[in-house]
């Protein structure tokens, strides 16, 4: 914890780093998970869980917080923070992709974006300024620049016409977030999948000198290979001395890779979201509950796991939960699922700190390859 | 606990009652509440969490459990309590009752009633002795004998035919449950709103030495006087020396004044089901907190109360995560309630031990009259 927002690199193993982010509400220790907390809950958790399971930092999502309660209202009750009651650090996202993606978007121009809420049909309009204004609201500590995200395929023009507009509008909301020593904002590479575009943005992003950098625009669909190659394109752009946050990102598999790439902050709903949906991660890889296999085993996910959903509930409780329909089942799974990534995290950070990263990566991938326990 | 199942009566007061239900799994104190576990879950709760609030004993709905995950598997997992891990006592219903308001009802007869499995639309016959296999399998330590409860309002004859057929149905039950030391078979008080029915059903079932009794038919939407009038004519001709338990009732008003005529035992949806539809239970009353009222209080809903939920969040957090339909809210609800119908039951046991339950009882009507604080 720090008066003003550091990053400090503490360890190197080849491209793989160990650091820590600081600022006044507490350290986030990289590489880190921050699980997604949308309209200010991490759903069916208790956030006092969720930090016990080692998260340093949880996301919450502008678009969904502006709608319901609404910024202002939130900065009336004393922030996001206070609201929620976790009194650790929180990054906000922009808002723009989830306009993009949920509202009924009516217009998007140099100015911002106008769409109509998901909630109750209101017009609202969201420029770069908007957009750091309402984080400020949220009292958020990591604050995302407004950027347009475009759907691949695209054309490169288009890609290229989006990718110019974030600049310009990374360089507005830097002028609006001005000067706030405890916090940050940090700028978003696009580009698409296209590496001189990718190459441009990190590029002049970085010759704005943010307090960090996201890669935003991936894992919306591509192969997971186009993911790691504009990972490999944009890294050596970016100024080693700042965070790097790769957007929406991932799966275990796509989050080692992106660490050995050099990539220090993730965030992603797929814990969370496929916990509810009966899918557990765990150190042999991904076992869906719903499967009748598991309708009368007795055993439980993971024996060896400190979490108590994977250790002392059996597969087949989980399995009748699930299909039951039960919210305990989301409950069990998402708590299984968080405590497997923040594991997964912790075990990155220490085989950095040792020097054994590539070793760690392997044999978690060979892990993931053994599959699952027989069936009894 | 006992080796044994035993009713010892520790106090009365009027006629409150204040005793213990000892049975090997553990012993209940009543009056108690029984929390309702309907599939195996008390929903959005950890079991972990519904013991900590004081629940002796938990409720199970054979209906659901006999459908999904079915009988003959629980038991081959271990029974109920090993499934869902709760090492204190379970009551179960006989299904009966959800039989006929849930299935696809096909026939029902002397022999026992054909439905429609409501999850798959499979046929299922269940008689009597059925009923009785079918909690053994599941492992109850309180089973419930088939009874068949009629929709009020109802002809008077229609009434006393399914009162008579209860009647010989408890008997089969009687002699399907046999010989169990450490559990029990209740039988259950039907007659609709006839006191004279009531009468006879009561005094057969007496005659048949159970070891427990149950108040059937009642909290089915008739006024709670009319309720109150049929316990009145009822429990005088149960016997002194045995449980007496008032089936899905109810709310904290007419538990009290159940209480104060003579029930021990309760069991009810309200306060899991309510709460996930956004409704407390507190002190001073129900708090609904959908209201508009809340939105920007950042107070708890009691700042007395030991539960966390009831004690922790404020109300403009609960109202947020209501209105976005969150399911943090239904947790955080459930708890608040459970932990209220708990600590009411400790208040009543206290007040009877201390033989000031018509004190207790005013004073507690008059904090819900008071009603909830201010708004801001």
């Amino acid at each position: 914890m720090t008066e003003n927002f550091e990053f400090k690199l503490l360890a190197t193993d080849g491209k793989a780093r160990r650091g820590e982010v600081s600022m006044p509400r507490g350290t986030i220790r990289t590489p880190a998970f921050m699980p997604v907390g949308t309209a200010g809950t991490v759903k069916a958790m208790y956030l006092d869980q969720v930090r016990d399971l080692g998260a340093d930092i949880i996301l919450g999502n502008t678009y969904h917080l502006m709608l319901r309660p609404g910024a202002e209202r939130v900065a009336r009750l004393g922030g996001l923070h206070e609201l929620i009651r976790w009194q650790y650090p929180i990054l906000t996202d922009s808002g723009g992709f989830q306009v993009m993606s949920l509202s009924g978007l009516r217009k998007l121009d140099e100015q911002g974006v106008t769409f109509k809420s998901h909630v109750d049909g209101a017009l609202h309009h969201m420029s770069p300024e908007r957009s750091i204004e309402i984080q400020g609201l949220l009292g958020s500590d990591i604050q995302m620049q407004l950027d347009e995200c475009v759907a691949l395929p695209a054309s490169p023009k288009e890609i290229e016409r989006a990718m110019e507009m974030s600049l310009r509008w990374a360089e507005r909301c830097k002028v609006a977030f001005g000067d706030q020593p405890g916090k940050a904002m940090f700028g978003i590479v696009q580009g698409g999948d296209i590496p001189q575009l990718r190459v441009r943005s990190a590029d002049a992003l970085s010759g704005l000198g943010l307090k960090g950098y996201a890669i935003g625009g991936l894992a919306v669909g591509e192969p997971q290979e186009v993911m790691l190659d504009m990972i490999d394109t944009t890294v050596p752009h970016l100024p080693t001395e700042k965070p790097r946050y790769l957007m929406g990102v991932g799966t275990p598999d796509d989050m080692l890779k992106s660490v050995a790439r050099g990539i220090d902050m993730f965030d992603c709903v797929m814990p969370t979201r496929s916990g509810r949906h009966g899918l557990a991660f765990t150190r042999r890889g991904r076992i869906n509950l719903r499967n009748a296999r598991h309708a009368e085993d007795m055993r439980p996910l993971d024996e060896e796991s400190n979490c108590p959903a994977a250790r002392d509930y059996s597969r087949a409780y989980l399995h009748h939960l699930v299909r039951a329909n039960e919210s305990l089942g989301g409950m069990l799974l998402t708590w299984n699922n968080l405590a497997y990534y923040q594991d997964l995290m912790a075990g990155i950070r220490k085989a950095i700190d040792e020097g054994r990263f590539a070793d760690f990566m392997a044999e978690t991938q060979e892990g993931w390859a053994r599959g699952d326990i027989a069936p009894l």
